[in-house]
């Protein structure tokens, strides 16, 4: 049987852990006393079983279960619900990695652009990348495609929605992102540089894959979406079958899940097709450590199987100041997003952007 | 403007707390300094504002805010990305309530059978409902079919797959789907008593269509889905368009999501088309107290504008033992789940399943 690896943190006393890995397998596979199962083929297919047991702090002990492959079905709703399903509910568990077996990487071939062809479609082989987000919402479709224009002249490389901006009435998904788009293609047709607009994404799934459609009709050339308000084989279906330009994955709605950011955001989300991940920066309005955020890049840039890397996002109460630290820690391979850091500049929101480009062309020489 | 009302529970001091509310507005609404908005309209009509602070405990306040309901663009996803996106990504956050306005209510018609209408197509008039799970995983169609055949024998109203049953190799969906409504058709017309049978639905929003015009041809009458999963617009998009038989909402996923269970699935479950709803009972192997699941049954059943009350069903680690107990937290409008603890029977599963059915049955006798 092939097995998928799902490792857990467990808090438990030593005496208990392994009766509750015990349980927990069960939980996350047969979901019923193991001693009444009737069917040998379950038994011997299905059962989930328990691996090493390894003890990581006072209380807490890393517990690997062994779970059968083909219970996931090969599909990404089922595999999450073999990995986190009903055990979500139990406060005492985490889940903190994922081993794959051959069939489910090839089930999921993970991105499909990555970061050399997001590269290679701003025309930018070495130095870390600048993003930044349209928004409030409440600005109108001319008044974003403004904005968006303001942002290209200055020499972003990625201008993406606010995943706030959906498709309300005062600004439709449809006019925004043409006017959108048309800012972008007037600001490349005088600066002769590239820019990448990534509207966001919202909807049920035919409300999706119309948007998607409408995105590429107006020679929108990447997406945003938020996997966990679309839902996980939502999210993967769109990828598989209607998107076929670079997507960044918004970490909206899954923060307080229990699963560690970086096999969330880092080998999940990348697995699901996301060529780029946004995540909450460490030092802005998010608790999350310099530790988590760059194992989190490390593990979106690093080994899995043959897939493509993901460009990490930090984002998050960012600011232009900050931006030789960030180069610091992060490296080059990094999309370095900043937003209301921008914004807040008022008038001077031409020359704060520069200024934010200009740090990042500087970081990119002291580095060669 | 029309309000949204959304009620958190924040972690602060009382000190910093009119500021970290202030902070909050701003995160779930316009996301930017709102001193940097230089859109009047957007400043009036989608920047959020804190409404009523109330301190609930020591480091505790319960904080609401009023949203602009035109920012929901009266969409699922976006509706929850404004109550809880980016919010979710902050430890110190809790989203405890929501007052919808009467356009979301609208928009969101919520149950479409709700209890009187599962009642009515079980023909039990008063007394509490009976369910069990089809599992483990791993068994055949013709297996799943025999299981599901003695529980409908044994008289329990409600059988439904085990959440995990997908669509897997050993036991695909349109296979498993068609034995066991033949097995209850099949004992129907021996005992004369209706039994539904609801199979899970899983995987991409294309497959689970399919899956639900598999289900009505095969003439099933009740569906289970897990919303988290398959995501909240996804599940909306169906209940809205593709199924035409009760649906049943299952937990998985979404345990750890820091949203109040009574709000996450007694109320909003049910305002996305639940019309009965699954969660962890108290004192089985889920850590939900007894007054969270009173408070969840209670959300379910009550009022919500004109909306059919949706049916709480208690599971997780029951047994038959515990019935009279449960009846009388509970009451009648309940749908009692019981899997592991019938299956645990082996050879005595037949009597076991009537014995169950035989004790809400007596319990509905002495409450009349």
């Amino acid at each position: 049987m092939e097995i998928l690896k799902a490792v857990y943190q467990l808090a438990s006393d030593e005496a208990d852990v392994r009766a509750r890995a015990e349980a927990l397998a069960v939980e996350q596979s047969v979901e019923m006393p193991a001693s009444a199962i009737r069917s040998e083929f379950a038994r011997r297919e299905t059962l989930g079983r328990v691996g090493a047991i390894e003890r990581v702090g006072e209380r807490d002990f890393r517990v690997t279960l062994h779970l059968a492959a083909a219970t996931t079905g090969h599909e990404c709703g089922q595999l999450m619900n073999m990995l986190f399903g009903n055990c979500s509910i139990q406060e005492d568990v985490r889940l903190v990695d994922v081993e794959l077996p051959d069939s489910l990487l090839e089930a999921f071939p993970g991105p499909r652009f990555g970061v050399g062809a997001l590269r290679a479609r701003l025309g930018v082989a070495a130095r870390a990348l600048t993003c930044t987000a349209l928004k409030p919402q409440g600005l109108s479709p001319d008044e974003l495609g403004a904005l968006a224009g303001v942002f290209a002249r200055a020499g972003i490389d990625v201008i993406k929605d606010d995943h706030g901006i959906a498709d309300q009435r005062y600004s439709p998904f449809a006019a925004r992102v043409r006017a959108c788009q048309r800012a972008l293609d007037a600001a490349m047709r005088e600066t002769g540089r590239r820019v990448l607009y990534a509207p966001s994404l919202s909807g049920s799934p035919k409300a999706l894959h119309e948007q998607v459609r409408i995105a590429a009709d107006a020679g929108v050339e990447m997406l945003l979406a938020t996997p966990m308000i679309m839902g996980l084989p939502t999210f993967h279906e769109l990828v598989s079958e209607s998107i076929r330009v670079p997507i960044m994955a918004h970490p909206a709605f899954s923060g307080a899940l229990r699963i560690d950011p970086p096999l969330f955001y880092g080998k999940l989300f990348r697995l699901l097709g996301a060529d780029a991940v946004v995540f909450p920066n460490y030092g802005g309005r998010f608790s999350y450590s310099r530790a988590t955020c760059e194992a989190l890049a490390t593990t979106a840039l690093g080994p899995l199987g043959a897939h493509a890397p993901a460009m990490p996002v930090p984002a998050g109460g960012m600011t232009v100041e900050r931006v030789p630290e960030l180069l610091a820690v992060y490296g080059r391979d990094v999309m370095l997003l900043i937003g209301g850091g921008l914004l807040s500049a008022g008038d001077a929101l031409f020359e704060r952007s520069r200024q934010f480009v200009d740090m990042v062309a500087a970081g990119a020489a002291r580095a060669a």
